[in-house]
């Protein structure tokens, strides 16, 4: 950890001004699409990788308005250290903050096949490969998960990201989330230290369940900050440049009636979106600490209502990142400006798994009753 | 009060029981289109008329959901309670609790001509017309604001509202918020007791003018009531009496693929919305207790927050007591049912004020920090 | 025929005349709910129940936009009376025009059980009760749908509708189209005339099937004329009644830029709406006129694109005449100018059968090719 | 014309045949974002750019649907072909078609200073620059208009986009219709001949006020084929390479309920989009046909009947375009697809003038009979 950074620090007002390093130069590097090494160096020099865990929200949205990508990284930077105290072992999890510099990333994705791990001496190797493995080749240390060829049991366990064996084939090229490299991963016998597995992973484990809902909470955080990245420069935009139309009989962009309350409309949602965010996090701030008084009835409510604040926040941020440029007019979308990424990484992200199946589950629970099962996504 | 009726009250609890009430006839109530005098009366044999301003809101939501009119009765009576804390007399406002059984209405619409007040040796005499005064008619005492004619200072102060003078036009008859008796008042000369003035209203007051937005603020948790009302009336109906369509391909309505993720898309609106309305309410509170400290700041902030709840929770509650109809089918819109009732009190009430001014005034101040002005709206 | 109406009648005057009697006591006679005996009585005086075929969607449009349960009640009728032809028998689809001044009802309910048909010496005894038969009990004669009992064969044929042995229970009592007496009817041993029999109403005839579409696009005119009529309402309310807002800026309500542009929305769409229904009614006439020649293709071709219609008219009619409100504001929910009949009646004809499997049929043609099965509602 | 291409010509037909091959590569060349040279080679070579008149809209909608920027060229060049029978000399408007090989561009933004004209002994020579001259550098002709400097008169005339003294900035690099070559113009002492003056342009010609009604019909066609574009190649991908959710239920992505039910939302828009588009041009060419019998109202029912249609595909291909990857998931936001171009094209292009003033168009017309006034873009 930087010196400069110690337990007083306003984590807050040092996210600000990493967004603004961010946001400077955003939709140039969003253009060049080159995997985010000297982005995760700033993260890391500024020690905004240290940030308490009761920070990681707002930093996670800040980071998000200025460069969505580099928010994903280190919203789910912040997601892996959280969970790891969610496994048995927590003397992993303790390390895992030992070095506060290091950018951690994780390998997961629930629906390709599981990675195999096979018993050695002192641990395993770990073979397989994984597609969108977000953040993981510009990672100091990873998190993975496999399943032992021989048990069938699933462990979670942290890596060098950089370990012998492992490769990153530079498979990610998309319209939106450029910057977060996500690509696959391959593992060809990759030791892995058994002092550095941080359990077993039942499918029916209540609080490991909560993992799910953690990535799920992160990503709403994500949308939350892209929206308002994208009014945020929208209304500098229409400040400082927009043209008042011909016929509004108005003096500046800035006194049309219909660009202003349609500033309104916009805000007043992501207002109820974040504000729905901030709930869905005290919440599961709850189900974590209701340790194993955990009930499957907390765990549900927790889940739906990440669920509602995903399933809301998504149609915020997909509505807002279009409608925007009807505030600042047809010369917003020369290239130059980049304004198009907002969408582009709203549309992307919220794909991640599809909300109906979201709004599915908040229906449910709502009529009937019915829990949301433990998959990795709900 | 009641002796059953503590400071240890059970708020939400008991206004669960009411609402139970409330909601077993308010279909029939409703086409019956009585002023609600037996409504007032349970609202006060309950003990429910006192509660602590601190359970106001949430009793104002589950009322509404049940009754929207009687909602609308009990978060106004709450709200004249506590306006009176704004005024430079301590002792009015003291008193107006002193009996707690009193149901309180007020007499103030901003868009009729003011009330005229004649000094008198020992206080005042007021004559003039007011439209929308609800609840009025059927309430104990009533908080009015009116004009002297001498000096044209704005005065508010309590009155009998069954005092000499005083009377009751009957003119309500609406297609929404029928029973909340919000016909006209005409005063006649009554006679007000100038130990009753709670204290002047200059237009340039910053304190006073937070009561503008209380009363914003308590239109807003009349709205989420009404679309938690719908909702929770809509998913009765579909669990128990609604039939799965032929087409489904599933045995109950409560399993239909649209149905379930219908719900859960309005669900989370509505949480949205609630969690918003939380949040204003908290805001509000905060520049009630800065005291003299209030800056204009602050209080625009509150405004635009306030205003954005509104603006929001105005677009849940129509589409939410509209679209719910599709999760019951035809067969839910007789009349017997009255579920129509839901939609049009919310369309009724969110007309109060014009919400796209709302929605101005929020991108006002977003775009260029702009302060919502002073009036009896903002 | 009055002998004023002619082969040369202007239809679409005619309709505006009778369709600006209906307008002026609209509201009123939707408040007295009483059977429509004079609103038919005034269709068949008129003349209108004789309009040309080509013309019956213009009429369709026009009397609903003044009063919905009325268009309805034409809409059904002229439907009757086109889609004999689509039977066996041509001579009963001849008589059943050998008086225009019969006023046409149906009773088909698919959601019932069916009718039975016994056979006599000449003719059949039909017994049995349906639910929803729209105009039934106030029309002249009907066109029924049984099932003989011997062979099971579904046959359609016309009874007079005050026939001895059918009875109308009087038990509708509806939230919306309260006009359309579209209550129960009962038969107790109703003789039926072998010769009044259309024919057999197969399940797998191609032709046969036109006739469910017919109703779909009959329902999609009444929702195209009842936001037409809103719109009309309240833009005559909007130039002479509303206020303008105080902090418009503005002299006139129809000078507000949110009105008039919220105006503009509105207009859009149903313009939008009105064309594709158009264009539905078109490839039914086309459909028709294949005859024999009619194909699977060309077929689900014309489902779908009345399903398209009707998918989308649904939205907008809905959406229609709930926000026209905003455009007048919180005095237009008066009671008295019953306003909110125009959203009771959408609300109510838009649940005849659930939209959303109407989007499903048009998904699934457009991806996949899939017909719309032949049922009661496709 | 090649030889091929004849009076006969299915221009239907042919355009499908060069849809196909655009569609081919379209993502490939959006990325590479190079003049459409080989574009415009493309539609001269196939015969295209002679197609009827009247086969101009379908012709547009199909070329957008499978390249919105290539679409955008051939709509503009019929627009140019069509618009010169406006003006007062038909000759040059007859000798404009001489070459059907020729491709025609067009400069005229109204919101630019106008072009210079100063007379010559036998013409003009015209100095200026203008932006946004879309296809002007790939162009074959221009026709252009500027102002006299002595008379201040307003001409129109043609000239050859390589004459000397014309030269392109190649300023033109967008985000969306990256292959439109809209970038500026200069005009440096550019002789034109006076023999190709179409005409005086004055800004009170009800007859040369319909060319603005064209261009913004022409958009609208464009927004109704990107739309169709989308969900054409959406729906192959659903098919064909989406996967269904785990927790669908269904064995295909073609099965699942939502989205086949989420297409035919679509669906259902894009056809009332399209009929009220045809509906729109058929206005249009009724008011061509009225020659100088076009009366003011004609005029303006024509420009709202075109606004309606422009601002409600405005809506529909902005919400398509994004919606629909919702129907392919998250694999289908690779950059390989290019997916997204249906949006960058739709949201750009559907800022050519601000949509909510033409809502307040139709609303102005619908509530006060207001006709909209003669500009560049109404």
């Amino acid at each position: 950890m930087p010196s400069t950074v110690s337990a007083m620090t306003d984590w807050i007002g040092l996210a600000e001004e990493v967004a603004a390093q961010l946001k400077a130069d955003a939709a140039e590097r969003d253009r060049a699409n080159r995997p985010p090494a000297a982005e995760v160096e700033l993260l890391r020099s500024s020690g905004l990788l240290a940030a308490d865990e009761d920070a990681a929200d707002a930093v996670t949205r800040i980071i998000s308005a200025a460069d969505a990508s580099i928010g994903h990284l280190i919203g789910y930077h912040y997601l892996h250290l959280w969970r790891a105290q969610l496994f048995d072992n927590p003397s992993v999890a303790t390390r895992m903050r030992a070095d506060r510099n290091w950018f951690w990333s994780g390998v997961s994705n629930p629906l390709d096949a599981a990675l195999e791990l096979t018993p050695t001496s002192d641990g395993f190797i770990v073979n397989g490969r994984k597609t969108f493995a977000t953040g993981a080749s510009v990672a100091d240390r990873l998190v993975v998960s496999a399943t032992r060829v021989d048990t069938e049991e699933k462990l979670t366990f942290t890596v060098d990201a950089k370990a012998p064996g492992i490769s990153y084939p530079s498979d990610w090229d998309n319209t939106g989330q450029r910057l977060t490299a996500s690509g696959g991963i391959v593992f060809e016998n990759v030791a892995v230290d058994g002092a550095d597995v941080l359990g077993a992973q039942p499918a029916d484990s209540i609080r490991l369940s909560l993992a799910a809902l953690g990535f799920q909470l992160a990503l709403t955080q994500i949308y939350v900050g892209i929206a308002a990245g994208a009014l945020a420069e929208a209304a500098a935009y229409t400040r400082g440049q927009a043209r008042p139309w011909i016929l509004s009989g108005v003096e500046s962009a800035s006194a049309d009636p219909y660009i202003v309350a349609g500033y309104g409309e916009l805000v007043a949602s992501l207002e109820a979106a974040g504000t729905l965010a901030d709930r869905a996090s005290e919440s599961l701030r709850q189900s974590v600490a209701a340790g194993s008084d955990l009930t499957a009835e907390q765990r549900a409510s927790t889940a739906v209502t990440i669920s509602s604040a995903k399933v809301f926040s998504t149609r915020v941020v997909n509505e807002t990142t279009s409608k925007v440029f009807e505030f600042m007019g047809a010369r917003a979308t020369a290239t130059k400006f980049g304004y198009d990424r907002f969408w582009r990484n709203a549309r992307t992200l919220t794909l991640h798994d599809p909300v109906v199946y979201k709004a599915r589950e908040v229906g449910q629970y709502f009529l009937t009753g019915e829990h949301p099962p433990f998959t990795g996504y709900s």
